[in-house]
């Protein structure tokens, strides 16, 4: 079992908000941190999220650029369901003031979707009980979790105290002035349940909180009747019960989220589940079960290296936590459901790191929803570049959206970093290659692929110095550079945008688009500019690379990384250091336009300069590695990113995991070291494997196709 | 009169805010626009503001960039002492509910230093007065200001209920999310006086916001008491008098500021004055005095135009409401006392603009006083610099500071726009040519000049590529490009500094500064890189700008100026406009090192692409456009510069006077048509008027001597 789950024991204050993003819980739906059911007085970050609730918070900086977005979006923090505080004969149960703490542990496990904690604490009045806490967020029923919570006297009889919640008093961490983004409607509660109707703010979405509680001891239920404590934004039941010594408490406690306006469709009903006296265990029967479907497809096995395999799939088991496919308005947050950072649901990130995933462990259907995605926004995309002055159709999608509309607020990323309109054309394409479905172009896609067409076609202008088309005042993929001229990335994705379009309008004869406009289209891809140094071989990152203090990354003293906490903005900006790969991200998208041995140019003159402080970033270099057959090389970039939260490299997996970047993982294991590829409609592979692993083996779905394939060292 | 006065006439409720920025009083010491005294409940900017009074506002965007400040600093609106509620028969005296408005009229007579208006109306219960009101800031007494307002009955008999009040309850327009700046410590009342004394939040500045009142009938003194209306942030003390057909009623309103916590010595007393029955008049009579000797010394006369004679006579009016010279801790805003905009206290704009009018129309100490402020303040700029990387008393200034910290919070210019440090080295060199004071720099120049080489010499970096020094990621003083590499100007004046530095260092044998880094200085200033074009034989204004779509602003549609009202920032970063002379700078402040033919080549590259949206721009286009002898051009930018707020170009006067600017407008008569400059320590001159001025003619002091000018046509 030990690679199927993450296990922590012993209890250390420092490590709780590190280990409640790590043992986090999501169905695709919602989600929350591995916050303590019970009161915790110490350090924490408090988070239940709630898939496709968000609010647009005031932006002021940059209102005198024209164009600028109305809002930011922020994640909420949603009212809170598993509280439980706790007294034992009256004081109250904390682990923050507990005298004693023994036996803490935590289980993640991976294989059957629940997390358990159990610890043996003696109060400051003396009295001591073991716990025992198990809990799920149902795969099955996307608005239903359950935990089971478990407490037994060990030195003496006790009375507990235990007052079950709801609170829709939260905050955000994030808030900008410490206010509150709910506003509590209705607060309701019967015998053993209740529920909390609130709404946000601005936005309102209507959610509706519920709990239902039942009690035990010693496995028998309890009939016990409870007192309501009713506040504005609050409701709690309260219990009271004797133990004997050795007599174990227990509690279940079912509860999650109504969206009442969620623009599903109506979900099943649970409620006869929920009458029954085994709920608990059915749930956790059907969550064994629907995660063994999951794992029947996803699985990937790493023999003779169990980090590595822990590793993979702890990044597999949050990508599955994160997205479930099922929601063709929801999408892969950076953050998924484990924190609260980076505002908005959807980046870039989704076509470029996560799609392969899904389409390779989910099919065709989860895959398409991505793209729906993005197609039933292109109105608003379109939209978003008439504000910046584009015309006819064309469109630039979102840097950061929640429904469409772009929702970051920095200008060298929302007006510059508009590489994405590339990505979200690759997409299609790495889309339709992969699974063969060409109507997808044929129904949606081609939309998409004009829209974007038009706006490079606008974007680019025509150098009379050179002679050229070039690109300016661009941020590409490395975010360390702000505002430059002929990003090569940008560049390359431009030109393929523009001739893959154009091909596409031909293949299915979309007349509406005159020919002018598509050998316009092609004459500025023909003529497109790269920047190029002959000196080097290598086409440059961007205008003037070459005169930066060209110092490789590792002539930096240690206590100056990562850059990004240490060094003042302009010089990140005027260093020759590479957040994520940029240059090479062109590489890896379009792997068979460059020979060999351009690979290898780009990589060794790259790779030194590339300081990975994007979780996005190793992932690349570590599939490009394995093409070279740099093993080892390409082993320490995949531990890099496959135990980035595991092993907290940047030291902040507090605030949340880096959920897009599992993907990442994925990509360096299935089109790296098994060396996956797609040629002529045929997949190939050219494993390679690190020289300590006997085996790798993994699934995938190719055209509708499950693959099995098992490569041994 | 005419040329000593602005007027306007008729009441145009459209024109309140814009009125309120023109007619705006101040006397160096503190400010105020030219709100109403009586109730208004149409569109008004209320604004009071005291020099050195400001609110560290929260900055939360980029806070993730490494090195950004802590806060914005806000200009503050003060306590307001001027308002008087005035109800007619019961009925509210309001401008905006009044039936009938005839006879408004507002004057400002820059000659003696006053603001009148009058006018008759009819209210709603049909009463009807005439009303004149005057008010003036003292120029001999920082901390006073009057007022007189006058109300006649024309019908019928009238009550007038009065009460005249101070209100420490005041906004700010552009507070972000509507909080109060001011904490109320103290109201207190007499019969007919009061204060208010209240501390700004955070920065705990005590201000005691003071009033006493006269009344007056027919001009012989009341003798009523007064009701007293006291609330927690304001006092009201209230009159009542019935008043015959054609009788006129007065109140003399004496108030102002008292800042416990200025570090100014005591302030003459104004006691005594303020017990004389006559106290208005001799008031009144001071500021004719004092306004008068302020003329003597700096006042223009141009003969054959009288636009362009009261628009310079307001521009130096403005000046010198703005900065007195009497204290070294305060400076120019860009706003001055006008208005909220731009938050801090100190631009570049007062070494590259002001300096010369203040040291050509006050003197040496006057100018001494400005540079003082930097030196005070170095210590902060060697503490900035080290919070972005720099090291060994390098020092860079801040962008916009009240108190020598950084308050700018935007990366572009906080961290980029570093030619401001060149400015302010240049206003030393500057200081010392125009006024023969070398013990300046002996006793405090230096020091600034060796810190700031040391910034440059670590900015720069050497390029293998090209072999030389480069400075990447800068923005210029064209704020409409971001993050360039090698800005001409920016490049020149950090050579300059360089050179200037170690040639002060050597005059004056300071030996704590090694020769090592002397030579290192000129090495660096010797081999410093500027972008150049063959073709069109001009500095570039930085690398790539031959890239750009070179279409003249001209060929702008009217309806898209001004820019940076309807671009996109991104569209605006990669066009070529420029917001303000930026190449040209540099031409403006070396004139001597350039040939006239190389100046007619780079005035003529650059003019076209130049969308002056920038204040500080056409008076610099000005001078050059003179110093080629195209008058016309000369004029017609001068006009542009000197009527900027008075004809409302940007349409942007509601939110204050551009005074900083108004310096430009001096330098363009004086360097520009007059063609003053200095050579070898000697002043010259090389007149270029327009056709249809008759003559030119003013003062300047130049090292201790006053020079009378006068250029006939």
């Amino acid at each position: 079992m030990k690679n199927w789950s993450i296990i922590a024991e012993g209890f250390h204050k420092e490590d709780v908000t590190k280990h409640e993003s790590i043992y986090s819980l999501g169905n695709g739906a919602m989600g929350m941190r591995a916050n303590f059911e019970e009161d915790y007085t110490g350090n924490t970050l408090q988070g239940s999220y709630i898939g496709g609730v968000y609010y647009p918070d005031k932006t002021k900086v940059g209102w005198w650029k024209n164009g600028y977005p109305e809002y930011f979006a922020k994640v909420l923090n949603a009212p809170s369901w598993i509280g439980l505080h706790i007294k034992i004969n009256g004081e109250v149960l904390d682990l923050n003031t507990c005298t004693e703490v023994k036996n803490f542990r935590r289980e993640l496990n991976m294989k059957e979707g629940w997390y358990e904690r159990q610890f043996t604490v003696t109060l400051p009045n003396g009295a001591q009980i073991a716990v025992k806490a198990l809990r799920l967020l149902s795969l099955r029923y996307d608005e239903l979790g359950a935990l089971r919570y478990e407490i037994t006297p060990l030195s003496s009889e006790v009375t507990v105290e235990i007052e079950s919640y709801l609170d829709s008093g939260v905050k955000n961490n994030d808030a900008n002035w410490d206010e509150l983004f709910w506003n509590t409607l209705e607060v309701e509660a019967a015998a053993n349940n209740a529920h909390i109707l609130a709404a946000t703010k601005k936005t309102d979405f209507k959610v509706l909180t519920f709990m239902q509680n039942k009690l035990f001891v010693e496995g028998k239920a309890l009939e016990v009747s409870s007192k309501q404590n009713k506040k504005d934004s609050y409701i709690g039941l309260q219990y009271q019960v004797a133990l004997k010594k050795n007599q174990t408490f227990k509690i279940e406690k079912y509860g999650g989220y109504k969206t009442l306006s969620s623009p599903d469709a109506p979900q099943p009903s649970y409620a006869a589940l929920l009458s029954t006296t085994d709920a608990f265990e059915s749930l956790l029967k059907m969550q064994k079960e629907d995660w063994a479907a999951i794992w029947e497809l996803s699985d990937i096995q790493i023999e003779g290296d169990d980090k590595a395999q822990q590793a993979i799939r702890f990044n597999i088991f949050q990508l599955n936590q994160t997205y479930s496919g099922k929601h063709a308005h929801l999408n892969i947050g950076p953050k998924g459901f484990t924190g609260e950072k980076y505002g908005g649901s959807t980046y870039w990130d989704t076509e470029a790191y996560c799609l392969p995933f899904y389409m390779a462990t989910k099919g065709a259907e989860v895959a398409r929803n991505l793209l729906m995605y993005r197609y039933n926004q292109l109105d608003k995309a379109i939209e978003n570049a008439k504000k910046l002055g584009f015309t006819g159709g064309a469109a630039l999608y979102p840097m950061v959206t929640m429904n469409g509309e772009e929702c970051h607020n920095e200008w060298e990323i929302t007006f510059e970093e508009i590489h994405r309109n590339g990505a979200i054309a690759f997409a299609i394409y790495n889309y339709v290659r992969y699974t063969g479905d060409e109507a997808y172009i044929k129904d949606y896609g081609l939309e998409v692929l004009v829209a974007i067409a038009r706006f490079w076609a606008q974007r680019a202008s025509f150098s009379a110095e050179k002679q050229k088309y070039v690109i300016l005042g661009v941020t590409g993929p490395n975010e360390y550079e702000n505002n430059v001229n002929n990003n090569f990335y940008t560049n390359y994705i431009a030109q393929w945008c523009l001739r893959y379009a154009a091909e596409q309008v031909e293949v299915f004869k979309r007349e509406a688009i005159a020919q002018e406009e598509l050998q316009q289209w092609l004459h500025i891809a023909q003529n497109m500019y790269f920047p190029y140094s002959e000196k080097y071989g290598v086409y440059l990152q961007q205008d003037g690379f070459l005169d930066k203090d060209l110092k490789p990354a590792s002539a930096i003293p240690a206590k100056e990384r990562p850059l990004n906490q240490h060094w003042s903005w302009d010089r990140i900006l005027r260093s020759p250091y590479i957040k994520q790969a940029d240059t090479l991200q062109g590489f890896y998208f379009f792997r068979n336009h460059f020979t060999h041995e351009e690979l290898r140019k780009h990589y060794e003159f790259y790779e030194p300069f590339t300081v990975h402080e994007s979780s996005l970033s190793p992932c690349v270099h570590s599939v490009l590695a394995a093409a070279l057959d740099k093993k080892e090389e390409a082993y320490a970039l995949y531990l890099r990113t496959s135990r980035l939260d595991l092993d907290d490299y940047n030291k902040e997996v507090h605030e949340g995991l880096h959920i897009t970047s599992m993907a990442g993982t994925w990509l360096s294991i299935v089109e790296g070291f098994g060396g996956m590829h797609v040629v002529d409609n045929q997949l190939h592979f050219k494993p390679c494997l690190p020289a300590h692993w006997r085996s790798l083996s993994f699934k995938v779905i190719f055209r509708g196709q499950l693959h099995v394939c098992k490569f041994v060292n």
